[in-house]
């Protein structure tokens, strides 16, 4: 019954939503300071300045029905073929606008590339921890996941975990690196072996498993980790990308899929993404948006903040005797449960106003996610409470 | 197949896509002034310089983090506070911002909509002629379209036959007033009269029959014609609005949802979208239109030059002999084929350089649809060609 699911996740609250209410009551009752909200991914630096002037720039200058007028479906010429050109440059792929679909966000591209890819019945392969929001849209284009968990503590591939995962009803892998809510990126080596393991599950079961590389953290990257990019190791790949966390754009909805070209039958699988986002309501990407994209594809917020704020959440954590996983990228500290109840400790840490989310939603039991994407003066206020916390434990 | 489905959509080109294409090659061929491209509803009008002025003042002075963050799911709260707030004082109506739920757009204002009402195998009964994305958003949800035709000439209600094609099965009705293709507007009778039978259909089938008002035309109504809010008529409506025509915006995804506080079931209701939205992949609708609302909710763009569009085409096309319904709204004249066959029709409208489309998948045989959301300048120029084609039927 349809009706019946849609009722049930508009009713289910997020535990990082419930979190994030209680955050904002606790906030009225105590002052904002004396709350340390480490609860949600909105980033906490702003779009740079460039990019609000060229925005300013073209709503001067081009005529309205232009600028906020339909676009072709998928996406404006020019937008598309920046977008090629910059990763053609960065990574010396081969990309032209005709692999490239705009989408309202990332989420977008997730729902529209599962439901151009998976049949009802097919398993979708996806990794511990994930996005939660992964098991909903896989649900929503018929398929059932299958969670695969990483290697601790660098949240690597499990290949032995993931080959026994692999079947001939697998119609796709998602992974998502830099990774939320770990921060773990997965290495060259590791994205090397998954695009030889997935090529052998292709041959051995006689289909197509498609690798959806879901990648909002991929500017967001440290100590210059080198970035593998997932199309030079595996030709059945799908790419999701959005602008919300490297533009701190969120609540704009831009984003991207991109199909190689190296598959046979991207052509095909092209007309499914186009038939895919007409199909769940999605016309075109917002314009404006689409419109500023040749202007700004080599921008993005200062992601120093985020790094500074990682070192000095992580060097202080681990100092007092927290374990956690190095974060390589995106803006999550992923820190393990002193017991073995994360919803005990995370409630334990609101004692001492700290909200940091418990990982059972994210698909493994033990750990709590810390946002770094805030000040790095609310990490230097929060730090006494954390050092309270751990003493708790003994830490 | 789920893929094959999107493939097929994706593949196939909708008429006005193809005549759309046909036209961009010919204007290359002759010269864009030598071809009277009647085929898109793409709003000729630009947004009001107010718009683009508000836009820009809060570029500038607002935080980028806030303005571009997310939002909540169903919306900003002070957008949806001026939505209610704006229709209350309209239409006399006692909404608050908890009925809303803001959208990328009307076909996802419907997507949504559907998916939180229809279940698998029920019906969803549209009035031909119907916009053709209707049936695949329909589809999406697991329903079946059941089409009723109009009357002629004045394309209001055929009751008996909407009677008939209620059973059930049926989870809901749309209706689109002002109607593109035909430009008809219901009238208050129609409407009061449509209530009526849905609440005897509701008591008679036992079970909820929800009524969806599609009306993204809704200030585009010419003659003082009154507009009946449907809420008013039937407890048991939902209405998808969208600004894509009203303010000249189909390429930015912003719309919304209503859901009448008089459904003794609309928290349900109302839940059942939010599910609906994260199970589909729409995050909020985007951010920064969405904090323009409060200043553009009474705008509309220059609607006076619809009226003028819509005189000049219908009495040149009439006096010429040609038979076409009265369009009261929206900007789109219906003309009838003067051969039964609307395609050859069309064709033949080609030679002349003329661009109309023919009704068949707007779910009627035997009409063009003329779109005269174009240059007053476009139709005095293409008046001769019409003649030449009247002439060609010795009308």
């Amino acid at each position: 019954m349809n009706t019946k699911r849609m009722k049930e996740l508009g009713e289910k609250r997020s535990v990082i939503r419930e979190l994030f209410e209680y955050g904002t009551k606790r906030k009225a009752e105590i002052g904002a300071e004396n709350v340390f909200d480490f609860s949600l991914g909105n980033p906490s630096v702003p779009a740079p300045k460039e990019f609000t002037e060229e925005l300013c720039k073209i709503l001067e200058k081009e005529n309205p029905a232009f600028l906020h007028g339909y676009t072709s479906a998928p996406g404006d010429l020019s937008a598309r073929t920046a977008i090629a050109a910059d990763l053609n440059e960065r990574f010396g792929t081969a990309f032209g606008p005709e692999h490239l679909y705009l989408t309202c966000g990332a989420a977008a591209s997730l729902t529209i590339s599962l439901s151009a890819l998976v049949n009802e019945g097919e398993e979708v392969v996806i990794f511990a921890p994930f996005f939660p929001e992964y098991t909903v849209f896989i649900e929503t284009a018929g398929g059932k996941p299958v969670a695969v968990p990483c290697e601790w503590p660098d949240f690597q591939i499990n290949f032995e975990k993931l080959e026994a995962a692999l079947s001939e009803k697998t119609a796709a892998v998602i992974i998502n690196s830099p990774n939320n809510p770990s921060g773990a990126v997965f290495s060259e080596e590791s994205i090397a072996k998954l695009g030889k393991v997935l090529l052998r599950a292709e041959e051995k079961f006689g289909r197509k498993i498609y690798l959806i590389s879901d990648e909002p953290y991929r500017e967001l990257i440290y100590d210059e980790e080198k970035y593998p990019f997932v199309t030079k190791y595996y030709k059945d790949a799908v790419i999701c990308y959005s602008w919300s966390k490297s533009l701190s754009l969120p609540g704009e909805r831009i984003g991207y899929i991109l199909v190689s070209p190296e598959n046979e039958e991207w052509k095909n699988l092209y007309s499914g993404i186009c038939g895919a986002g007409r199909a769940l309501g999605f016309v075109c990407a917002p314009a404006l948006f689409q419109h500023i994209i040749p202007k700004c594809v080599k921008m993005t917020s200062d992601i120093s903040v985020y790094k500074q704020n990682r070192d000095l959440l992580y060097n202080a954590l681990t100092k007092m005797g927290f374990e956690a996983v190095y974060p390589k990228g995106a803006f999550y500290l992923f820190v393990k449960s002193p017991e073995p109840d994360a919803n005990a400790f995370c409630e334990k840490a609101k004692k001492y106003e700290l909200l940091i989310v418990p990982s059972d939603d994210f698909g493994i039991p033990g750990f709590a996610r810390v946002s770094y994407c805030v000040s790095s003066e609310q990490i230097e206020r929060s730090l006494p409470s954390f050092k309270k916390l751990a003493e708790e434990y003994s830490l």
